[in-house]
């Protein structure tokens, strides 16, 4: 036993989630450290899926709208997430994607915002956030885009033109995590309203959106959620903007009536609004069911085994790999850094996928960011020490310098 | 054996769709006429879904967006939906749903047809279109809608301010198919955008976009195209549009290099464009399966069997409960009638409960309307009897007249 698997070892035995890892299919021969991007599955998942496409969709036939409750699971799957963003219950909508889902916030609050018609966008953002904002922007005469780094920006920005601050609360880089209630409080000074991106923080870090007074929040669910490829979005909405509130994507699975089919749109209250077109429901059922594993989950003993683990992670690599010239580019505080950690390096690309034929399985961001998530409901020390291991093994014999590895995958 | 029994025994024997029905799985007791809302499931989509599941996420994980083409799915799944619509090779998209596709559409219209600004809307459409056109215009400042009747309006509507027109090939309670040639001929001529709504068309009648030199179009995937419930709609756009085109939903699966992770959107070539945010990969690819087994379907003899079973419907109803005063809505001539028939009673409400309780599964669209769809993929003529002699029971026994149907399910 190596010391370093020697104190993973140490760390495994205290470690309060060891049981839960049965709860998921782990493949063999695999150490996953891509749980920030697309989860692991949940058995109960699989059976429940089997269930909704035999009993409900084969047998059920369209008696499951109402038999099986699908009506109801773009907010009903919505109570579930509630909890673990300090949003109440009534108060998120699941059903479409993340794209989607901030096009509709930053409507709404550009509507909720008449005449104010800048929107603020955080430049490092997940890319899909500027691109919505973007094209939001080219097809509402009026609006304009302002490209900022809230770090050197805030509060200076915000100015009376401002309508809504889109943020991502955690980097899907970096991880670096931003001051949700220091924002909010700012913005909310100067008559700006908050949307947060919480994709990279759902699961992974402690969110409390009415702590932090925030505005509008929307996430993914197929990261440290389990939902599966693609699972629907969330979108959340502060209630005191729910009576006034309108998103131009009025479909009629929020409307107020949907199958009285009335030729007028008509809101339905609250959040429901926010819900569009006929959900799609394997995906929305196979996210029901990942989620209610979280009833049982200790989040605050969740997400300090996410902050030990990481350092550990941290500490492990710079040790082992140091010589490498390898660059932390997440920071070095686990309080101020979501659940996943990036290293860049020039040749980042090919050492990613030499990693991946040896079982470990990152990420890659071009241009040079290795990024390694951990997903604390089901990975242990042992295995993140065993990953750093196996990095260090295809530095040291530099195997990730082979033509199959140079050549880019098109998804990594 | 009835005269009606014998009449139905008769037709299935020459029916080439006669082996088709063991393709699907048929709940036991039950005759679906409501394949027209949600299709039945074909067997080849369960295994689909499992082996997604297990083999592809499960095992796969994020490896599998490359491996197992989760990443081209919007657009291979719009290949199969091609030759369906009259649409050529790269011309379809798949992803979001039908609202959604509704509102990509009629806003990358507005914003080719600058400075025409309004919306010309069919006032019975299927609501969601309707609805989604409202949100559309209450934030696209200068937007106007008008709302007209196509049989009496056109093409004296189509004005110079006119940008756009949505309709609804097939309507969806009466049936009436509308002539998509005449119409988009005129549109064309008075430079107005066509955006046709084939929800109900797919896959039931002949659809021809190129023929009918249409513009847009959009449509339902879980109706006759059986992909699941809340399967992802299609878009398709003329490619004489593809080069300029935008729509504001420009979300990252949309942009011409997605793991480039660009700062600024570039939308890529051609319908891609249309694709917006991550696909729910277990909807799409139950949809991907259920499609494949288009490829051996005589499409003709297809759609002739839709007609000969539909007018052997209204003719059987007519027959046999014409004296309870059954009102016909859908046309009378099967060539201007898509594969559900409507008929309007005051009690029409009860009367489809009744039927369902008694395994004849229709719906009911408000205020009186009892609709009947049928799809020719796995509906055969025998079913079709016998649930008129069900419906003349029920109505000669007053079965409906009993409080349990009285009280309105909230979805039928």
């Amino acid at each position: 036993m190596t010391l370093l698997s020697a104190r993973a070892a140490a760390l495994d035995a205290d470690d309060p989630f060891a049981e839960t890892a049965a709860l998921f299919h782990k493949p063999d021969g695999v150490i996953y450290l891509d749980g920030n991007s697309l989860g692991m599955m949940p058995r109960a998942t699989a059976e429940r899926v089997a269930h909704t496409v035999h009993a409900e969709w084969s047998e059920g036939l369209i008696r499951s709208w109402a038999g099986a409750c699908w009506i109801h699971l773009p907010m009903t799957v919505g109570e579930r997430i509630a909890p673990l963003i300090g949003a109440r219950p009534g108060e998120v909508a699941v059903g479409d994607s993340t794209s989607v889902d901030i096009f509709k916030a930053l409507s709404a609050a550009l509507d909720l915002q008449a005449p104010r018609t800048v929107l603020l966008v955080e430049d490092a953002n997940f890319p899909t956030d500027g691109y919505i904002a973007e094209g939001l922007a080219r097809h509402r005469p009026g609006v304009t885009l302002r490209r900022i780094d809230p770090e050197r920006d805030l509060p200076a920005s915000l100015d009376d033109d401002v309508a809504a601050l889109l943020l991502s609360h955690v980097d899907y880089r970096t991880a670096r995590i931003l001051d949700m209630a220091a924002i909010s409080a700012a913005a909310r000074a100067a008559g700006v309203l908050t949307v947060w991106d919480l994709s990279h923080s759902t699961g992974a870090v402690p969110v409390d959106l009415h702590a932090a007074d925030a505005d509008f929040a929307i996430g993914c669910t197929y990261k440290y959620l389990n939902g599966g490829p693609g699972a629907p979005a969330f979108s959340w909405v502060h209630p005191r903007h729910h009576a006034r509130m309108h998103q131009p994507l009025a479909g009629w699975f929020g409307h107020a009536a949907p199958f009285a089919f009335d030729r007028l749109y008509r809101p339905a209250e609250g959040m429901r609004r926010f819900v569009c077109g006929t959900p799609q429901i394997l995906s929305l059922a196979a996210l029901d069911e990942s989620l209610k594993l979280w009833a049982d989950v200790d989040r605050d003993a969740l997400f300090a085994k996410s902050r030990a683990m990481t350092a550990f992670f941290v500490e492990a690599v710079e040790e082992r790999c140091g010589r490498f010239g390898l660059a932390l580019v997440s920071p070095r505080d686990p309080v101020r850094r979501g659940s996943h950690v990036s290293f860049d390096w020039p040749d980042g690309g090919p050492v990613m996928r030499a990693l991946a034929e040896r079982g470990v399985i990152g990420d890659f961001r071009a241009p040079a960011t290795m990024r390694f998530g951990f997903a604390p409901l089901y990975l242990s020390f042992a295995e993140v020490a065993r990953a750093v291991e196996i990095l260090e093994a295809v530095l040291e014999t530099r195997a990730w310098d082979a033509p199959a590895h140079r050549a880019p995958a098109e998804v990594t």
